[in-house]
């Protein structure tokens, strides 16, 4: 029979009368004939809470324990969320990670999915149950309890999607769908009907905060159609899947803003080779995220170094970097964390020319100064001041006919 | 290494202050030398918390799914005592019921442990480190999550003190030891130093709330020395083991009252063989606990039976009695929920006649009416009107010398 796995994350369960109505859309689902597998987050802010627990323990938990800890949160869901289809009438059992076979490597808080074991979970969908399976937590092979690192459920859901070759992994959230740009500053942003895999990693990255990227890079990975809805409303969401010759061709799928992010420049740098590689490699070595590298050579073998990183890591990252700058002889540093970070993102710019000109050129028209510049093959960058970021949306999203008026206008135009 | 098992309740771990404080008390078993063994209950009312919100899921929540919920709530405390222990600088390492090995049946929210597989604790504790046991908790050997009933966290502390062997079990609580009564209704009543299981068995079952009865059962087969103590003073309590013959020799080791009790009648029984069992059979039918039972032949070839309950259970009992009543041609029911069940409780008993002429004599001289009465060996229970039953407990207690007063007197007459 073919499966479909439903993904409800903490919002969706987060009391028990919105897990009866969770019950109900799984039920619908087995209804309609599907084997059901159901992966659910923690109840609303339980794993905050359970954290905030640790740490009026002891500031620096053991990450093992943390494991331990967080992982009741969705055990305490899928309880609830079998015992709320009981009462509707219909089979469900409820797993933990470890009862499923959700095997990790062991790196506890941040573990990675090694394998799924799907012999128990098959043989209880067999039996006509809905099998509900605690989302964010695996084990290791020696029986640790870990975790996959924040908002991992939907790893956990796309991973069953895969082993089970599930028709769709339904990922339910408390929007109803990827959009062209975030709807409450843009108020002409349009719900995608599909977007493809490499699109919504950019998006997702870039802080349209629908899906996990680890999701959604395990989703291409195994090519497991994800189809993102609100488990508040009934209406169909976004489809996110390979790209198809069906699509429809547009350059620009979307326009994301990021403004929880800071610049850091490294003034006058001695231009040797190796210097950049010394300055990120003592970064990386504390796990700090760098995104966006611009180097600007100037006169006498000097040059600037830019880059960006997450705003929350900056005092992190700048007290590695002015120890760096003494060591290498640099000028000075400085940073902004008053920065956003502005892209336009889409498939068709592999095909199509021009559309960093035209994305400068809309930006220029307002007046917004460009600070750095990245791109990749799907998508265009610029760091802009926070403040502009919302106004740089709103003119690229336009720019690019992006908006339902546009749309609508574009449509009418071809019929003539 | 001689091995100690420590047991925390769920006041003992209520808030991160109190965990904090529970590491201190094991760190200390840890320097001192011992192997240590922690079985932990869940935080405060967590219990209590987990089972309301599945009773607001459905009105009949699935045991199995009761498992999987309510389990969380001693991880959540393992995990949180490990960290604490972590931060004072020792190595700690939780394990929940199904990690450290320990089977049991498969009858959810009561079950029973099948056996202890201690190979992953002592590993562990043989690398200096304190193992963390979530208490209440298994797993069958199909690695279904269970639960060993309420209280039970007493029966996992024990079951592991017999596996290890353990030099003592301490088993700390809200109260500080077993007194001869209970210090609110007498104010004269005196910790017992030492007490004998069977006593133990006896005085838990009658209302003197600080261990759970199985556990002592557990304890007694396999003679595992229990001490039951403060975990919020420094004091000795009180040590539970096997009768030895240095033991104080004493006739009556303490008195009792159990006031959460009821009493059935069944009036005007024809009286032929195999009434009795039919009438206790269709009781126990529906899962009701009978205490004592009393059987009086009047004239005609007719009797009175009566037994009691607990209180909670009347109304359940009532309805199987009242149809069992007509169709065997009783007279008729009566009941009677104001009653209290007093007891003293001694292993002198055993070679010391006429222990309960002085009981029934104590009770009459204080006009204290014996509504029914029941002996065993080592323990002698009497019905009486509940507001009655502390005038009776206080009157007992001094009949029986058990007080500090009564007792230093003694002693200064026998250094005479």
């Amino acid at each position: 029979m073919a499966v479909i796995v439903q993904k409800y994350g903490g919002t969706s369960v987060a009391n028990p009368d919105r897990i009866k109505a969770v019950a109900k859309r799984a039920v619908e689902v087995r209804k309609a004939g599907y084997d059901t597998v159901v992966v659910v987050s923690a109840m609303g802010d339980t794993t905050d809470r359970l954290k905030k627990l640790a740490f009026q323990i002891t500031d620096s938990p053991s990450e093992r324990e943390m494991d331990v800890l967080t992982s009741t949160g969705e055990q305490v869901s899928v309880a609830l969320l079998a015992m709320a289809i009981h009462s509707l009438g219909y089979e469900a059992i409820s797993f933990t990670g470890a009862q499923v076979g959700i095997v990790t490597d062991s790196a506890h808080t941040r573990a990675k999915i090694v394998k799924i074991e799907p012999v128990r979970i098959k043989s209880e969908l067999s039996l006509g149950r809905i099998a509900i399976v605690a989302g964010f937590q695996g084990i290791t092979h020696d029986a640790q309890i870990t975790t996959l690192g924040r908002g991992a459920s939907d790893l956990t859901a796309i991973a069953l999607g895969a082993a089970f070759k599930a028709e769709v992994v339904e990922i339910y959230t408390d929007v109803d769908g990827v959009y062209t740009a975030d709807p409450r500053v843009v108020r002409d942003a349009r719900k995608l009907p599909v977007i493809t895999y490499d699109e919504m990693l950019e998006m997702a990255s870039l802080g349209a905060q629908v899906m996990h990227g680890r999701a959604v890079e395990y989703a291409k990975r195994f090519d497991v159609p994800v189809h993102v809805r609100s488990s508040f409303s009934r209406g169909t969401g976004t489809l996110i899947r390979e790209e198809a010759k069906s699509m429809e061709k547009v350059v620009v799928r979307g326009v994301t803003a990021n403004k929880n992010q800071a610049k850091v420049t490294l003034h006058g740098v001695p231009d040797r080779p190796g210097i950049a590689a010394r300055i990120f490699k003592r970064i990386a070595g504390e796990d700090i995220n760098i995104d966006m590298i611009v180097q600007s050579v100037g006169d006498g073998g000097k040059s600037d170094i830019s880059f960006t990183v997450v705003g929350d890591d900056l005092k992190r990252a700048l007290a590695v970097v002015e120890k760096v700058s003494t060591e290498i002889g640099a000028e000075g540093v400085n940073s902004d964390d008053k920065v956003a970070k502005v892209s336009v993102v889409g498939l068709g710019m592999r095909s199509h020319s021009g559309i960093a000109a035209r994305m400068f050129a809309a930006l220029a028209e307002e007046s917004i100064n460009i600070g750095m510049i990245s791109t990749s093959e799907i998508k265009i960058s610029c760091v802009v001041e926070s403040k502009l970021a919302d106004k740089a949306v709103r003119a690229l999203h336009s720019r690019f006919g992006l908006g339902k008026q546009m749309r609508a206008r574009r449509k009418r135009k071809e019929k003539k």
